[in-house]
């Protein structure tokens, strides 16, 4: 069943110790994506198991297109297993839901990896919710840029690091805030942008009732 | 741990049936939203264990918000949990990765419910991928309005219908021909709109290569 397991950094722990006992355990957090591409195909060509195990969604943000396109390329067989994304369990994880009806009806997902990328004008404009995936670092310069393109300073804004773990950090604040009241968090962080994130106060304050009675 | 099951029409039966055998089983479908929120409260305040399972993310397009809001409203306690999206997890099993680097680092969710309230300008606009839930019926206007704003012709395009069961349709046409292409298919269905549409020969190819084998 898995002969080969080859895992990302942010990987639970709990989850790599329950691979066989005899499976070799390859983390990925030193190899370069082509070395990781390379890595699987050779180790599928000689027959064995291998389960590539990624944070969240292969296909959404996760690279995992490339590497199946790397086996496919090679002929080695494959199969995809979605995953729980960051996109909408983060979020979830704070209280906000990305869409919720007469509030949002649309959601933008981009990375703040590279903004000289953005089309700016066209996201101030776009009506719903923006998640930003590693918008962390970017976060001052998306922000103003926003802003400075037309949307309203007091839109709601949420930074969400460590999401889902128990080390997990919520901000929330006016967009035109929202990178200096953010600026003691370390990634990995979501960020989401939008009315929703109005809703984070009611239903993460639930959450929180029932965290206490547990 | 569930003295009580509420589940949406298109759960897999396995699910309800992994349920206690003595919890109490109720199906959703013919109750309107404002029936069900209340269904919940109702049941909370009876200290009743209420598992409310849904299908897909319970905060991306589902209601989940709502739901939650109500049990807020009423001091309900509740938990969110996190689901697989069929936003990423239907283009997946079609072979078609959301997000792929130098074809798509950008998604652009919608539903295809009331295209009357859509700004076709804006999305035809928008770079990367366009995913539609609820897309089939206004299939046809949408793809039409797209054009009409200026989205390529050609710009590559899929239906999936029952994506991740085992009567999965796939249809892959040009954006101007998709919705005659996808005719024949009925609900429910996603819509993806964008160049990584084009991978899906090569990643879903593989896939099947895979099913042979196994």
């Amino acid at each position: 069943m898995c002969d080969v397991l080859v895992f990302d950094r942010l990987i639970s722990h709990e989850l790599v110790d329950a691979a066989p006992p005899g499976a070799i355990r390859i983390g990925r957090d030193q190899l370069e994506q082509v070395a990781i591409d390379s890595l699987l195909v050779r180790l599928g060509q000689r027959d064995l198991e291998v389960v590539r195990l990624k944070g969240g969604d292969p296909f959404v943000f996760g690279r995992g297109g490339e590497e199946a396109l790397a086996l496919a390329a090679a002929g080695v067989p494959f199969e995809v297993v979605p995953g729980v994304s960051s996109l909408s369990a983060v979020p979830a994880s704070a209280g906000i839901p990305i869409t919720h009806r007469g509030v949002s009806s649309q959601v933008t997902v981009i990375s703040g990896h590279d903004p000289g990328n953005l089309d700016f004008g066209a996201l101030a404009g776009a009506p719903g919710t923006l998640v930003i995936f590693m918008g962390l670092g970017s976060l001052e310069v998306v922000a103003e840029s926003l802003v400075a393109h037309g949307k309203a300073p007091d839109t709601p804004a949420a930074v969400i690091a460590s999401g889902t773990l128990c080390e997990q950090r919520v901000v929330v604040a006016p967009l035109e805030q929202i990178a200096v009241t953010a600026a003691l968090l370390d990634p990995p962080a979501l960020v989401v942008i939008g009315d929703v994130v109005a809703l984070a106060g009611t239903l993460a304050a639930d959450e929180l009732l029932r965290a206490a009675a547990a």
